[in-house]
């Protein structure tokens, strides 16, 4: 079955969906490194579970090491080695990321997060640092060799990630070239970076969102010592090789990135960064969920024959294979979308708030797409699913981490609610869409939206997840109308 | 508020939808016995992981004791005092295994599994098995003090569990009143187990499903000797309190119950019990993960209010609970309806064709449910849902188990699809529904199926799905309406 | 072999060597409760490891919430009923501490920690608190019920905790009729305890050990908030039930105990007390491996008889069963000087500072006993020793945490050498011990201390660990001679 | 102190002690990488335990497939490449074996295992294959890429390892050129090889140590299917990267190694091999200890200076050190004689039987050497030493498995005394060691065995032990003289 194949093996599903490649031979080789060693490396660490932290050395030195199996770091390194990061700034354009994260996540969507990170860091730090920050840093978050730093984007703290305005209680307090920053944050990814960008407030600024700043943050200070200490790592249901953990900042040195009452357009901005990864990986998984049901499906039989011939599981293939369609035509939209706009700062124009607006569509459905793909290939397994000796049980923890990382679905159907009240960012995507869309159903769905934005408030919020799915599902199903995938 | 008291907890929540308690008060001082203790143990249980598999003793015997903390078995005998078991015996009944089980699995579903293949052993014993047998163990079943002996009910083979009549390799060899059996089980629940029943063919039997005939096997043989061995115990991503693993039967001594060309009825009356506490059980797990998560939206603030008041997330918690009612609804009607049927034999009445189809539909419906509204609780939860340490991230683990166990969606929906081609099950189920269905909803899907039974044969299983979900969905509609609960 | 009854029961073994038991039954029925209940639990306890740290609540407060298993709560409770500290104050006397504490450690000497170190909370309060706060908490900490409080004595920091004169940085702020102290404990025993007292330097006291004092510290402040955080639990070889860990003190509230010139003297009558519980224990553990290797070598055939008659191993029984007299003679000659001098407060007279030389004798020879011993009982197990099936594997790992808890040899002997040269405790030893001693014996031994205390400082100190051994071996044997086990 | 360098790296101390080194740079390019990367790899292996078995695929077919990290792979061919086998037979010697044996067990004891069974897999198959079997197999074992085949030696069964004679139940049946075994073997290390040596005893043999024979088994079948299944892999205390477990043969294909007689003297000529790495790996593991401890003990501070200058801490670094050449000079001594007699077959020289006394000397003294020094340096570091983060707390464990593999000290005794009963093997030894012994402490040793061996026989084995240490502690003085290390 030539057909499938091309749903089971990452590299001929992108094809060019998310632009030329200029360089096919090097992405076939990342490939093919990950089928045949990646991948057997990041079982081994996804078994061997989260990383540990070593937080005093035997002299009583507080050191907060991170601990991986240098395994890790071998699978680590490879994309640092691959230009994950640096083909953006070579090129010019975030495609590159995008590509090699797709063949990543397609393995191991754990790792495709310090990456993320790590653009997510090189990103502002390039748009909005100083030039003598930029000189200091920016090389060695795009290194290609052993030395890579790393970044982190830290925003979180204990009271919540989604209203960061109120929730931010770190403080900022300018001294000098520099700043003091002292807080907590919670929910933080890549621990032991090198590099962070972390949300906090100057002291005086207002106790909602204008008053979140955007600092950049060294894991060391000039004298050598820590910048910031670890609390813990935490036990996360999937994902297990990134440390995901706590941070003490304690009189932590920093620098203000941009203007400090701008702070929360940068925020957006590292976050459309991974919002458009998450989609990315959230489809890789899918797509590694489909071909692991596949291999499984065609090799156990029942009544006679392989259950793949069985019809009702043959129309369940047929669906899943167009919902990863669906999938893959949002989110390389959203992430060419991006690559338009990743440039731009505020004010922007209107391609970036429907840039917005695909990435909260993009971001909810992906998620859930894989969300339902892992359930439904741990469930073809049948008992064999819910073991922890083959590959669909993992994928299936990891997929909730995708679900809930950059934003639950309901923080993108009410952000993706704003942008179109606010900037009627759907206006721009019918534009978009209309030349190719079926005109019965974007005179539907635009009505659909009209009457929706004048109901009360409440009742729109109350409502917004049909008419989110109804959007999204339209906005797909045109996208790959107009593209078709191999 | 009120009313969300009754959703959060199990014993509100049940009321006398599985019939009049005889005694509220045991069936409260259980639940709060759960509620203060029990959830404590079962928390650590779960964390401390699968019970471990003791092989030998120092002295070079071969004991195959599975090693559970004492804390698992204050937890698992508390139901046996209670009755679980014997209560069924007593009263005629299997209602009071379901309402026990209810307030069980809403704590713990993987605990109600020991008590729902104890139960599944002692019925078929006690419908088929000889006075002399029933004499000998039925009473040690029965017991409710610690020297309770536990059943198990031991089908599947490594080939899979969908096609018994193809893929069970075990046979048995006649030899005065007992029979050797000889082969491997795959999917062992309860490993340990004093007793169980084992499907095996018999030599010389056709290499069918009418070939299998079902035997009682104890766990010594008379002589003190373990009449089968442990190979090993899995691990699984949920339900980790209970031993799940594989059995080795060497010249495992049985007896055969009922009449050998029967075992496939007999096979099929043990999964009618499982069956229906599978869909009691993912009824309680849903009604916990809402649980959780009503207490936790009540807690987490977020602008300016706690989310619980936030307008989607309410809309959220209102399909869920009625969800959870409809859920309830078909779970419960076909607890009531076995109720009615567990003590035929074959040949059956239509009754028990009804009870069958039910007991797919809610199956496959409950099941679904659970997972979906565990995956739901861990989203409300935000980032704190994907750690260890908080109690949605176990539901969302458990609720998998429950969708695989007894069958996954795919195989309810095709034997239930048979039941109806073959015994036209759905005309009873229309008759009993009639009374209250609206007449437009149900002319609809009476129209659909007789449609659907009139495809080829491929084509009815390929689009079965989506018949039996809208069948399901309108027989829970119906009984919700006919029986409102509380 | 009824002797070796006496080397395997650890009632029958510490017969009245601790002193008469006031009400026996009762002792009986607690090593009753052990010998059927406790050891199980221990067992699963010790492995499912180390309990767990919930550091925050699902509304983001920090709890800092020790979590173990229930069954940890049943065993651990078991003592506190049994009156482990309640009846210290009641019959005024340490010995019956010691004699629950032996029962308790033959089958768990990490759970017989807690119990000391919340003895040596309550001596010191009773002692040196004041009476407002005496009657504040000292009742708690004498409870009998699930409601007794615990206790804890935070000492070592990440210096540590040999030189504790240099190497204690935490602080201590007076204000009003408290103290607020900062700093970190770096090996902090029984996490989470109620109540603690803790070595701090009051602001301005010299950098050395007449510069500490000792202070009394809740684990709740007035309001209810936490008086101390935990930052983590340490995963150590042994004694896995107790949480081990580091505490970080900033603000905390604290009141002084006695003098606060006095402190150093507090804080050694503070190790007085569980320097013998760490004996004691080590004799416990010594004689639970003997059982166990006894037990294996009646069972276990080799060459055609059972290996205990193999007469290498009889020899080697024999020596470790003299070996096991002498160790215990040793303990309970130290616990008996104690209840004699455990009221003294400084200055002190001689029986205090004989006690002093003899519990740097006992924990050196006992813990070294021990270590040996588990050892070799290990090696009689051949391969089945290293596997972690059996209990001589765990007897192995907690043999090295009394080794080196309350000082290691090291420690003891350079600490014993110094109540010789300064207080010259060697001569009211040898008078104590002149009665019954071999008269050649003591002038051999008396001679060589006498030339040894003449020796340069640097010459004494090198050559002190044979100095120490033969002392220890001299006073065990004689003491052994005046008081013969059973 | 240039001096305790030699003390502290393997290299340096091993300098010629076991003969010439070929190629000097290939040995420190091998020590260089395992102390730049071979240990952190090893750390992270340890850590993460056990490898686990994967015993069917997904398609139920039964695999037993034992799964490592590929770390674990880096690290095990890292030897094979060295030529850790393969130089054995292009150099005719086995002192490249023990030489590269002692880089790799400094760093970790448990990966010279493999090593270890490799080469005692191939060494009787060279020694007493046929032929077609050397052919066969001996290029396999003898390969330095990927494709290398492993050996392993599996001897014990559940009874116990001590006496073979009795203990092994596994049979061997004639059949053709082939035989085929059934039973059990408890102890197996290297599970997964895939070629072993295995004892059992051919139909109608007698029950004793003459009735057993050796046999080579490969993991295969010529048809390709498994030739022996895995039970289960052990929980040891120490070696966690090897996986030591349960082999099940049931009609397993082997072909007989020699004569059908003379089992018995292969097994033992297996046995030799081994003993002899053990000794190596023991003094390795010791040397590792004290460089442990020399690095902390510098670092550490206590009294204003660093502990390593304080005079008891000087005086056992000192007597550690002198012990470690003691040690070492046994264990070389050994392998030395070793390489002069492992070519021969029965009947053996007297060099041989010297060899045999020197291995249980070596065996003996070494590893209670190394038991001693690792518990040692774990007390150096205090209450550091018991924690699972620094590597002291590893080699105490894996101290423990080279006590008690290849025979516990009880065995090495007795074995010992036999080879001095039967053969005489002092005279040789004395023979060989009296050019330079002290006369008079070689005067006294040789009466001490004298009168020891006219006791009668109960009252040698009872008495055997101090014998047996003061002949080693001789030997090993007066080998160190002879030869002083560096």
């Amino acid at each position: 079955m030539e057909k499938s194949e091309q749903f089971t093996t990452p590299l001929a599903f992108l094809g060019d969906s998310l632009g030329d490649i200029p360089s096919p031979a090097a992405l076939a080789a990342y490939a093919h490194w990950w089928a045949t060693r990646g991948q057997v490396i990041s079982e081994a660490v996804d078994r061997a579970g989260t990383p540990w932290l070593r937080m005093f050395d035997r002299a009583g030195i507080r050191i907060d090491e991170v601990c991986y199996s240098p395994d890790y770091w071998t699978m680590l390194r490879k994309g640092y080695r691959e230009g994950i990061i640096s083909r953006v700034f070579e090129q010019n354009t975030v495609l590159p990321f995008y590509r090699i994260g797709f063949i990543t996540a397609f393995h191991d969507p754990g790792v495709y997060c310090p990456y993320t990170v790590s653009l997510a860091t090189a990103v502002p730090l390039e748009k909005y640092g100083s030039e003598t920050l930029k000189a200091r840093f920016l090389p060695q978050l795009l290194r290609t060799d052993d030395k890579v730093w790393q970044g982190a984007t830290w925003m979180t703290e204990i009271k919540g990630g989604s209203d960061l305005g109120a929730n931010v209680e770190t403080t900022a307090h300018e001294q000098g070239d520099r700043w003091q920053l002292n807080g907590d944050k919670y929910f933080a990814s890549n621990l032991g970076a090198d590099l962070a960008v972390v949300a906090a407030r100057p002291e005086g600024a207002p106790r909602n969102v204008r008053g979140l700043a955007l600092f950049l943050l060294p894991r060391l200070k000039d004298n050598g010592e820590l910048n910031y200490t670890i609390r813990r790592i935490k036990d996360k249901i999937g994902t297990r090789s990134v440390p995901t953990g706590e941070i003490e900042l304690r009189d932590s040195e920093a620098w203000l990135l941009g203007d400090r009452e701008q702070g929360v357009y940068l925020i957006l901005e590292v976050l459309n960064i991974s919002r458009v990864a998450n989609s990315i990986a959230s489809v890789a998984l899918a797509q590694r969920a489909i071909a692991e049901a596949t291999k499984f499906a065609r090799q156990r039989q029942a009544f006679g024959k392989p259950i793949i011939e069985h019809p009702l599981l043959q129309q369940q293939f047929r669906e899943r294979r167009h919902g990863l369609q669906l999938a893959m035509a949002l989110a390389c939209k959203t992430a060419q979308t991006l690559n338009a706009v990743w440039q731009q700062t505020p004010p922007y124009d209107e391609q970036y708030h429907l840039f917005r607006l695909l990435a909260h569509l993009a971001k909810y459905w992906t998620a859930e797409f894989a969300a339902q793909t892992c359930k439904w290939a741990m469930e073809v397994h049948g008992g064999l699913g819910v073991l922890a000796e083959y590959p669909v049980e993992r994928g299936f923890r990891e997929a909730m981490i995708l679900s809930i990382w950059e934003g639950t679905a309901h923080r993108q159907i009410l952000d993706g609610l704003e942008v179109m009240q606010r900037k009627a960012a759907h206006k721009s995507l019918f534009e978009s869409l209309r030349p190719t869309a079926d005109p019965h159903a974007i005179a539907k769905i635009e009505a659909q939206i009209e009457r929706h934005l004048h109901l009360d408030e409440d009742e729109q919020e109350a409502r917004a997840e049909k008419l989110f799915h109804d959007l999204a599902y339209f906005t797909a199903e045109t996208l790959l109308k107009q593209n078709p995938l191999q």
